[in-house]
């Protein structure tokens, strides 16, 4: 019996920075070209997140440059408000640090992206990430910071006061990773995003080659949704046990409709009567028993308007249209937006658009892109809620029978989203996600089946009126060589009326 | 312009347990049914990991009770060492607790799954898990546990002495989930479960059914997996600093051999001089481009043999044809196991059962069971390397054409799994484990090959001899009768004698 190992084993606690050290794979830097992509992938949506703040139009300039064999720079710059002094060694050397539980829609929201890139750059290299930003105060400063792994805590190499041209912030991680493999997957995944975020724009610069620029559709930009009070439906008892922490001493009643949306005095009135508790109760004096009540009732109570939309932030119509018609070779073009709906109290919708046109492959099925809170997915497609759901309908029902040149743009946008693993790449397999996947689609098929009907049906009179003009000329030919005519009449006129007849019936 | 987000959001580190609450779909708890499947899954890999630390057979008690509406109790029993009683707090209250980082093969190793067991069910409850342990010391201490969410740390409410019937852990948790539709997902993972740890024994209880007992197979307990140094290949620079900060002063030669495995003295002057470094350096003083020097020379040497085998945990030949055999209804069963391999300086390997019959489908390619570490896998198939393979062999080259009736069951096997999240149900798509996948295949491939055309040709035989046998019996029977004989002579004889013959051209 071998028991070396058990003297051996200590327990301990795990930092999340070695955690991801050891399991990087979860967090998209499982092989050196994925590496490469996810590293970009955090680092523009980063970017992108900070513009948007800021509420500037996204100006990101991405730079990767390759060195020896495998090892890389990887740039992004943008044109944010620069990262606070203070904050800049924790947001960058910290795992798992990111802002409090608001309920809007954001790119990241784990606190987990920018700091992966930082550490897979780390242990594959041993250098620091620099950190080059200006906020509104001073011109500008840079820091190389290293993460202590086992601690996860930054350690701040160096940092100095460096003009900067503007405001914003530039990022620059060397890495080990494999960039051929990762090219097209990276332009690809830059190309998509300008699509869902067609404000911003996007160039790419990779060694010697030309700039590519990206994006830049629209210039408009869009609204900041807003941090909204959680709903109803998302009150676990975790939650409700910390709102009733913070919250000043004061009775049931008044709580529930200072804690939580779509839950007024009449709301509050009805839900107390159906848990058949005292609203004059103090709050702060809830036995557990209590709590475990009220939250049952909060998920079964079938008196909750759907949550606010106000914090969720659509591509839109015109916006959506207007990328894909830009970016893609398409005739038509078919939008479509469900309604505001939730999983687990967090608010979300589904805005869609269902293209046909030569860019894409023929398929009894569409090609799907994916966007979640306006990130396109790239990996994993096929354990995607949203790519299953594609199987559920009936895509020969819609316009001409057999395969069709068509593709479908998706766009899920949530206070929260249901992410499978930590890189970000497919939704779980939610109900209500699911329910409401399978209607936008539908809609969409629809409404291209009837642009197709038309398209078949003028298709189908050109043709008719050329078989009328042709019978029309021969018997006008007849009859004038019967009357002895040299002319022959014109017989446009006469095939009109009867086509203009025709189609009437 | 909106700008009531920026004042209400405030920057801070969130612990682990307060990133898993916000993630619960990537630990494998994303919804009611598979929240079941997930609690049950965690605290029976828990059990059989500390009976087989402690060298005992695995007799676990799984027993499930539903309550009003979607309320579960879900309990586990073992027959481990039990827990020691200072550790108990913090291994079931905190997520990321964890033995350090050994290069053994286990099922569990990232100290999150119980706890994520225990924290699902605080939120979906609020109530704490119930742990009664008993050591060799005492009688048995019983535990009520909640994880402080916003701390990550365990809150003990109350703990007491209370007898236990024998050494063991029972773990006891309340959680809100679907049983109806768990149910059948339950009894195959814990049936496929002795199937890969046929010497454990797993009785199941649900409700009021009769109790279902499962495995068993075989007696004897696998030798335990020697904790192996780390291999040169896993030395990231993450690695390398780590373990020259724990050496002892000493010269970089002595350092290498005491550090790594597969790499004693001779390789150890080899890879010196092919990275052209003194082997008297003082390791402590190593520079920083020294040790990216070193790194870079760790990965690219190639004369280091593969990790050692010893670290590894197979179910091996006739423990796994004698669980499948008992489990299935299968006429024909191969085995086959692939070398000692390596991913990421890992050792892995990878050895499988191909079977045939008519316990399975009619495919062109045959159904996969996949398990990794003993661990069955049975979520999110199509994503996982060792399904993506699957594809890759042409399976109708071997044996009969057309359909078959067969099923493949691979167990890949590691001092680390490269799972895609942390719910822990695929296998990350590594190069090295795809290619040693497709070898293990396609020996199975042939082997049932040979092994289904020997089955053919005895077929076709018995076809042929009862052919012969018809024809002499009627040659014999003419031939009496033109012998005007009463008696017919018996042709088996002379049938054998040609048969043999005939086999032999």
């Amino acid at each position: 019996m071998n028991k070396t190992h058990q003297s051996e084993e200590e327990f301990r606690g795990i930092s999340p920075a070695e955690f991801f050290y050891r399991n990087r794979q979860m967090a998209g830097f499982g092989n050196p070209t994925q590496s490469v992509y996810s590293t970009v992938r955090e680092l523009v949506e980063n970017s992108l997140d900070t513009c948007e703040d800021a509420q500037r139009l996204p100006r990101i300039q991405v730079s990767i440059q390759s060195h020896s064999s495998d090892v890389l720079t990887v740039s992004v710059a943008d044109n944010g408000a620069g990262v606070p002094y203070a904050h800049v060694a924790e947001a960058f050397g910290r795992i798992l640090y990111g802002s409090k539980f608001g309920y809007r829609q954001k790119r990241g929201t784990f606190g987990l992206g920018v700091t992966m890139a930082v550490l897979h750059g780390q242990i594959t290299t041993d250098e620091p990430v620099l950190v080059h930003t200006r906020t509104a105060e001073g011109p500008g400063m840079i820091f190389r910071i290293l993460i202590d792994v086992k601690q996860n805590i930054p350690i701040v190499e160096n940092e100095e006061v460096l003009k900067r041209s503007g405001q914003g912030t530039t990022v620059t991680v060397n890495l080990r990773g494999d960039l051929k493999r990762a090219r097209e997957r990276i332009t690809e995944y830059l190309r998509l995003t300008t699509v869902a975020s067609p404000h911003a724009r996007i160039a790419l610069v990779v060694d010697d080659s030309p700039t590519q620029v990206m994006g830049g559709f629209v210039d408009s930009i869009p609204e900041l949704p807003v941090v909204a009070k959680p709903h109803p439906r998302a009150a676990d008892l975790e939650l409700l046990r910390r709102l009733i922490e913070n919250t000043r001493p004061r009775n049931l009643h008044d709580f529930l409709v200072d804690s939580f949306q779509q839950l007024g005095t009449r709301t509050a009135t009805r839900l107390l009567r159906f848990v058949a508790m005292e609203p004059n109760t103090q709050v702060k004096t809830l036995e557990r028993e209590d709590l475990s009540r009220l939250g049952a009732a909060l998920r079964r109570f079938d008196g909750f308007s759907s949550p606010d939309g106000k914090s969720l932030n659509p591509i839109g119509r015109d916006a959506f249209l207007e990328s894909i018609g830009a970016t893609f070779n398409a005739s038509v073009l078919k939008y479509a937006r469900g309604a505001s709906c939730e999983w687990e109290g967090n608010a979300f919708a589904i805005e869609g658009v269902l293209a046909f046109g030569d860019d894409f492959p023929l398929g009894d099925v569409p090609t799907l892109y994916r966007f979640a809170n306006r990130v396109p997915l790239l990996y994993n497609a096929s354990e995607d809620v949203l790519f299953k759901v594609l199987r559920r309908v009936n895509w020969s029902r819609y316009g001409t029978t057999g395969p069709k040149p068509f593709a479908l743009f998706i766009h899920f946008f949530s206070t929260r989203v249901p992410y499978k693993a930590a890189g970000k790449q497919a939704l779980a397999q939610v109900p209500q996600i699911a329910e409401e996947a399978l209607t936008v689609y539908r809609r969409l098929g629809r409404s291209l089946s009837k642009s197709l009907k038309k398209h078949d049906r003028s298709l189908r009179e050109t043709k008719k009126m050329k078989e009328f003009s042709e019978m029309f000329r021969l018997v006008a030919k007849y009859g004038s060589a019967l009357a002895e005519s040299d002319t022959v009449p014109s017989t446009t006129k006469m095939v009109k009326i009867l086509f203009e007849a025709n189609k009437d019936v």
